[in-house]
């Protein structure tokens, strides 16, 4: 529908999206971690834009990161080619571009004992050096099984991503993670017939990397998870006509912005960092569209650690001055899903929302949170429509029909 | 979309269903039933849970009594296997389990003169126990034609039944009911060739039962409405995981629930006698989810007896506690469309809701009315995502993606 309308111009949208943003009050949490925290720059953004809830999915849904990316960036997040593997997305987050026959696996580095049974599904979560340190050793070793080649990269600390790479593989096989510690990883069983191939190969990687492995204290055995192929998704360029970068340091989010045909842009962790970034990128001019991902307020929501969580939105409010002075045509502040602190998960609520542009509109709302965004002008909306919102609020729509 | 985020646990839902429960305010009625009715447990319901504004099918479509409790109940209102006809819904709500090929008719006994023209479509609304001797009568005298089997029952009052069941039958009959007095009644004209065979039974059944009724002085001749067949539709088992039971008093929406796979359970009329069995069922402890249906908010609204619908809410408000003692995981207070008084009707208007569970989030709504729930943190919304919103609010669902 999109498509025909689109025009280009010269406008710079940012999109702003702080992990796992909304929450809930309950008896318990009478206020929400927006309630409880100072926010000046978000309640004036409030103020000067027009607000709502986003709905990640539909109603009582509550989404993965992956489909309430997707959804952000304006992609039905029920569709199957949305809802797309960990290793591709990983893998893809690692800045490594998958070709379209290839199977990507996650692996988790783990430790099993003397029999073989699974004692730490994360290897004690070993660093990031030392996950870089195993893949190579891996790498050295393992290049190719059955006349498929064997890519070997770090992801991050105990997590590694695993790409075959030939021809007639399939990734209908199962994971070999058992999700639980006490008894030996799984088969990787094959799905279908045409999986039989690649469920061996799979089979003898997991029992050459145990040998590889067998001499290391912790990471001495891996896991193979979201066994998965690359989908076929329009990329941003062509369905919104939007050069387009992403700000992301986790790499789930960078995966899911590259499938969507984003520049990876190297940054820091903390917001300064990645503001900075995007201020250097937004200044360098090439990119009409930049994606920035604060992904703390998530875990702290997932902790149940509401002072952690209001925490990193004083950060964000307190460093976001150095995004209002790009002066972008569209700037958007969202969420992907809530991460209520009463919860300690994601959850299905609706997520407050902001969009600030020339012509937004202004509603009555004065500050950034839950109870007012609900009163917003948007009201409660899907998450879908965000891509339009900021495409019509840019003049890169035409109208439609005479 | 929903079945595989399905995960059982041991929460149990009441959803209790006040019938026409919405209003709308006009200059001759500048308060709505529940604007006028003294609620203060509902109040407190709605204080402490989440509210809305529920719409039974979409914007402007006033939904009779089977599409709006399929929509309450998650099913698609608009499709055509969940618009069942009357016959279906009310011989399956007295209890009796119809076969696939059955044919099901809902009967009025009714009056006609010596000429055979209707004076009175409903046989002067004669009492049920009438309808029982009546039906009883009928019932010897006609048990089978053209080796079809005919299967008797009454519903209620001038209400009953009549299955059709053999081999070759087919529900595309019209209606012999003209809905007018002053004429005579209808032939029942097939719509399709292939029901020629069915609409000449049931020719010959109205002539049949006209000969057995001739001493009747009120019920001497039957009306065929609702000529329908089963349709196939997933039970609340299968689609949601749930053991479910119905406590509700009319055929129609025992009917409904009974085609979704609930337990039909007795009931005495009353809201208290509703209230009291469905505590009873609750306490046994075998059904997740237990509906309850109160009728006369509806009735009266189709009186336009504002005074009428306000004692039935205040009514439902003052053993209101008798709900809250058994601590449900979720309580849900909805209707099924809203009946206003200004209209005599069933209307299109979105309907009051609240539901309330331990992370359902509380919004700024501190009473149950219409002015209120049309600012409440669920917005306005389609009944048929309650269910989804159910399952959510008792951990039932797992999240969509990774």
């Amino acid at each position: 529908m999109l498509r025909h309308l689109i025009r280009a111009n010269d406008s710079k949208i940012i999109f702003l999206v702080i992990d796992g943003l909304g929450g809930i009050r309950t008896p318990a949490f009478p206020k929400t971690a927006l309630d409880a925290a100072v926010t000046p720059n978000l309640d004036a953004l409030a103020s000067g834009g027009i607000c709502g809830r986003s709905l990640p999915i539909t109603r009582g849904i509550t989404p993965g990161s992956g489909p309430a990316h997707f959804a952000l960036f304006g992609y039905d997040p029920l569709a199957p080619e949305n809802d797309t593997g960990r290793g591709v997305v990983e893998i893809t987050g690692v800045g490594y571009d998958l070709l379209p026959g290839d199977v990507a696996i996650r692996g988790n580095f783990a430790t099993v004992d003397d029999d073989g049974v699974l004692t730490d599904r994360r290897a004690g979560r070993i660093p990031h050096e030392e996950g870089e340190r195993i893949c190579a050793k891996l790498g050295e070793k393992i290049k190719e099984i059955d006349g498929i080649e064997i890519i070997i990269m770090p992801v991050r600390e105990y997590r590694f991503g695993v790409v075959l790479r030939g021809e007639g593989l399939s990734p209908e096989v199962e994971e070999t993670d058992p999700q639980v510690t006490g008894g030996k990883p799984l088969p990787p069983v094959a799905m279908t017939p045409a999986a039989k191939r690649t469920a061996s190969i799979i089979a003898r990687f997991v029992s050459m990397a145990g040998e590889v492995l067998a001499d290391e204290g912790k990471a001495n055995a891996v896991l193979m998870r979201g066994i998965s192929r690359r989908p076929v998704i329009e990329p941003f360029s062509e369905r919104y006509g939007l050069s387009s970068a992403a700000v992301a340091a986790y790499p789930l989010y960078r995966g899911v912005a590259r499938l969507c045909g984003m520049d990876l842009v190297d940054t820091g962790f903390s917001v300064r960092e990645e503001f900075d970034t995007a201020a250097e990128i937004f200044r360098r001019g090439d990119h009409d569209f930049i994606f920035i991902h604060v992904k703390k307020t998530d875990s702290y929501g997932e902790d149940g650690n509401l002072g952690g969580k209001k925490g990193v939105i004083e950060e964000v409010d307190a460093n976001l001055p150095a995004l209002l002075a790009l002066e972008p045509d569209v700037l958007i502040v969202a969420g992907d899903h809530s991460t209520p602190c009463a919860m300690k998960s994601h959850s299905w609520h609706p997520v407050p929302f902001v969009l600030k542009s020339e012509f937004c509109g202004i509603d009555g709302v004065t500050a950034f949170n839950e109870s007012e965004c609900e009163q917003g002008g948007l009201g409660i909306f899907p998450a879908v429509d965000i891509m339009t919102l900021a495409l019509a609020n840019s003049g890169r729509l035409r109208k439609h029909g005479a």
